[in-house]
């Protein structure tokens, strides 16, 4: 809940960060793209190139941007290969093996009471509801349901999610403008009901592992919300806790 | 893996940043301690106040220390409350009550050739064993078993832990020197075996979130390691993805 209180002004650097990230949400630099050099954003913003070093930095920590050594700073992107194990946490046992996504549907519905409050919507407002399978080895692991505000990603079809190679995040932000800065999630052992131990090929009552997931792009806004259901046997979800 | 190549010196700020991990580890600061003033450190470093304040931002990041408005930078203590939500991640559905624990035993044992491995100590070497419980409002919802080398815990006992009030981290600093700084942490879903069933009260074959852990100390050193079983019907374990 936003605070009513008068803040105190924010340090240099932190109001940098906050024009930056506007630039950034206003699509001003797109992800993959690189920023300006640190002299020029310290002309730009009126600020020493020490202030606006340190405004990088924490975007760089946020994962906002990322630095490339000799060659400067860039908006992330989900397109980068690594990227993809911030958002997905499941590894094999054996880290070995990669996913393949085998989508399920893709349509237009209402949004139920709890995805419009998930995310901020009218209760009916419509939004795009995504099922895929990710398997590996050839055995699926993660059944993925999501949905998305059909306002912010209109024209979102199972071709589009077909004809795209690589991860959806990077999908999103590549098509539709949306990217993906942090996520909240909710983990809980649940029991296979019967359409997921069917969809997963485990016995009905097999504990799966649930992650409820809201995703927000920039300046906090929720713009997904997503329910998998992992099974565990072979693979787990890590997590570095500090 | 440990690269073998030469590395290009680190920056001012990270080699000062480094100093004060050794004297962390070297228990020069405790945790709860005042560190000395960013001048006497700038002093003692031969490096300027803006250097010193950007290694404390770095620590600060980390968790090894926190600033204080007013009063300065202090070793990050276990015994803080809201320390206790790193490292516990297990919240009520309805974000209420709070855990009362219960030791189930604590006994000194050799080492399993798995527990040895994971605590990287020869097999057989002495470790503690400890079993306990977490009620949430008079009913239990963590099944927590670990194991410690005793070379670093040697007098933990079951009166030891009985005695002490609050979280079992702020014991072994408090008691036995041993701060933890970061953890990992392996999820998976599991069915429920007789024994954990009994336990928590629930029926065998009960769905149950699994959380493996291990728990690293100033220098990267593994002392703990922990197998929780948590019952999420009415709690779910929390994370943020950024």
């Amino acid at each position: 809940m936003p605070s009513t209180k008068p803040r105190p002004l924010a340090p240099l650097y932190e109001q940098i960060r906050q024009l930056i990230v506007a630039a950034l949400a206003a699509g001003e630099w797109r992800p993959g793209d690189a920023l300006p050099s640190e002299a020029a954003l310290a002309e730009r913003f009126g600020a020493s190139p020490g202030t606006v070093r340190r405004a990088l930095d924490e975007l760089t920590a946020e994962h906002l941007v990322e630095r490339r050594q000799g060659s400067g700073t860039f908006v992330s992107t989900h397109a980068a290969p690594r990227q993809q194990f911030r958002f997905l946490r499941l590894v094999a046992d054996d880290a070995a093996g990669s996913f393949t996504r085998e989508l399920l549907g893709c349509r237009r519905m209402r949004a139920t009471a709890e995805v419009a409050r998930a995310l901020g919507l009218r209760t009916a407002e419509p939004v795009i509801e995504v099922r895929r399978l990710l398997h590996r080895r050839d055995r699926p692991v993660v059944l993925d349901e999501l949905w998305l505000p059909e306002r912010h990603f209109e024209g979102l079809t199972a071709d589009v999610i077909r004809n795209h190679p690589g991860a959806l995040y990077a999908l999103f932000e590549a098509r539709f403008g949306v990217h993906m800065v942090r996520a909240e999630e909710k983990l809980r052992a649940l029991a296979a009901a019967p359409e997921a131990a069917r969809l997963l090929q485990v016995p009905e009552g097999e504990p799966l592992l649930s992650v409820e997931r809201l995703a927000y792009t920039y300046g906090d806004r929720p713009v997904e919300l997503r329910r998998g259901l992992y099974h565990t046997s072979a693979d787990h979800y890590r997590n570095e806790l500090n």
